[in-house]
């Protein structure tokens, strides 16, 4: 199982995760994520560039997946940078055009490429920092709590978060459990009723990132959070971050079917279906 | 089941709880609680009117149970204020006469009643804003604990906290789980061994409650918090609630009887029966 | 079983732990562990004395259990005051040298033993402070996370930590799981993978120690934390730790044996015994 390849000494107490197969391979535009790999630091760059919003659309999350295994089987290759290149937004979240209107089969294929993601990013044998450089609501707050550190830029005036009840939508169980380890069960209880998006300095407060940083400092500051993690003996933390995410993991490996078949008929709902049209006409608008 | 019957739209990875049948119907006093529903709000009042301290008897834990049974049926009604109309006290807890010297039978009626009133509270589909306007040990604590979110009054001569330790007896086991999730589990471990009743400040301080008011700001501020809550669309938001109760609330149901026969065998020890006795007689001559 | 023979009123929700059987009897040194009990007061202090730095050797873990038994089967002993007889030190942990080039044999009677230590410990009936006199990483800082409260010498120069990745080696789950109940997930999860050693102030920030007191106030302070834990009814105290306690606990208790074997492997492989080697003579130059 490539994902987990790497970590070849089995830690006592832990079991090793099963594979995690790509969903079957499809053409996909190779052009939304910039990957740059230093072979000197072992670290390499991931941005997100597509514009205007760095939407998690299918194609995108396909082409992450890809290039994140592509990284994670590179034995050059020991930590990501995640980040945009897009100015003022890390990512939108996911793309509400894949979820309206389509076909029940567009929609699983959409979902199992949402959940993919998570695990993959999630359970990285890598150190993944998140540079946070611009507004992050919902699946893009999903991408940043998905990797081990995250860094904010120090303006208000982005902000990131789980919103989604704000939407009319529930954030599935494994957002809200990769959510709960980060902030705790009362905040993130409060934070997902209300659909609650922070400007950094409140995100920072409550630990949903780990450092605020001026934007002209940000590359600096992920090399040398990366510096620090990337100081342990690789196979160590390896086992070390598996098993603190594998319980989470796990509960979405038992039940991703599940899961698939939650989403679609949940997404499938005339009042779900009509809110989210409202939501992208308010959106057109707004430009 | 009526408790749930409104959140028809499944979500993603959430099974419905089962129905939370009411204990067979009984006479009661029905004088307890003071209910007032402001129709153009759709926010009810519901006022402990018990004196001198609200204990939570048999009686008013049933009619606690049909008057917030009787508010989740009601469409006009959307969010519950729990509030005291007692002077100086929200709730002192669980009534001491209901649990000294009386029949197997009575304990069992008793416990169900408590266990009924928390499932019905921490599930209920309406927001709940709990206004501690006095002091509230032990269940009344956990009445308050049940709510979405609690203001208290901003005077340090009043207290909140799990204190039954104090009195010779334990908490029971979804006691404890609904505090470790509003206050995380190391502040949970001490504070119920040390039986630890906390000053509003302090109470504050450690998140047993949200907000601190001065009394007279104590409406205003509850009507606002209800506004900001009621402003989420009320499937998502039900649903999100479901989502984050959900896992403490399955573990009391499947454990139910078993927890009603622990606690019928517990209470029914001599020495706890005489440390009981004690209590009251210590409570009788502080009058 | 003796160690939980106290708590002979059964708690509502409450199961017994099963009993703890001690490894069977072996010949010891009785000698590395100073243990003296206090009648009047019911409060013995157990003191670490195996120079140069309390390395947790299978002798000492063995005393441990044997004294911690005793003083568990003694009416006349409510707690214990767990502290260091040498100085600058608490206990460097797991002793290498028992981890280093002997028979598997000898590695399961080891880890045994480890477990067996801490089994007694975190679910002792009594009282258990410790007094942390000086630096505690890895397997020291696990035996202070064992006890209800960590009193710290207030000396940035004293750390404290689940150093183990720096070592290239692991935590085990049961110390994952300890440490996350009283820190929370986030803070554990970077400090597993960074393997950080806290000063002393910053340990007391994230809660890892509980207060910071000057040396000579230590003793003092000790005595009052005790006094205000033994001033509750024991029986409702024991059944409290136990109720917080029993998840963490059974779930070594179902994997006792795979734990072991996972041990043995880990361990017996030659990249990380070429790791040990290699961290002991470091640690012999370094005199």
């Amino acid at each position: 199982p490539p994902a987990w390849g790497r970590a070849a000494r089995q830690p006592p107490g832990l079991l090793r995760l099963p594979g995690l197969p790509l969903t079957p391979c499809r053409a996909f535009s190779n052009n939304k994520i910039l990957v740059e790999l230093d072979e000197s630091s072992g670290i390499a760059t991931m941005k997100l560039k597509s514009p205007p919003v760095n939407s998690l659309s299918l194609d995108l999350l396909t082409e992450f997946c890809i290039s994140l295994e592509k990284l994670e089987n590179d034995r050059a290759c020991r930590g990501v940078i995640l980040t945009s290149a897009v100015p003022k937004i890390f990512s939108s979240g996911l793309d509400i055009t894949e979820m309206c209107g389509k076909s029940t089969e567009h929609y699983a294929e959409f979902w199992r490429a949402v959940q993919e993601t998570w695990l993959r990013l999630y359970g990285s044998n890598m150190v993944t920092v998140a540079v946070v450089n611009g507004s992050s609501p919902a699946g893009g707050c999903l991408l940043a709590l998905s990797c081990d550190y995250r860094i904010m830029v120090d303006n208000p005036k982005f902000s990131i978060g789980l919103n989604e009840a704000q939407l009319g939508i529930v954030a599935p169980f494994w957002f809200k459990d990769t959510f709960v380890n980060i902030v705790g069960h009362r905040v993130a209880e409060c934070s997902l009723q209300l659909g609650s998006l922070y400007p950094a300095p409140e995100a920072h407060k409550i630990g949903l990132v780990d450092e605020l940083v001026p934007e002209e400092k940000l590359q600096e500051k992920a090399a040398a959070v990366m510096a620090q993690w990337l100081a342990l003996p690789d196979h160590a933390r390896q086992l070390t971050k598996s098993m603190m995410k594998k319980a989470v993991m796990d509960r979405l490996v038992a039940h991703r079917e599940e899961d698939v078949q939650n989403f679609i008929s949940f997404i499938s709902k005339e009042s779900i279906q009509k809110s989210l049209r409202m939501y992208m006409e308010m959106l057109k608008k707004k430009k």
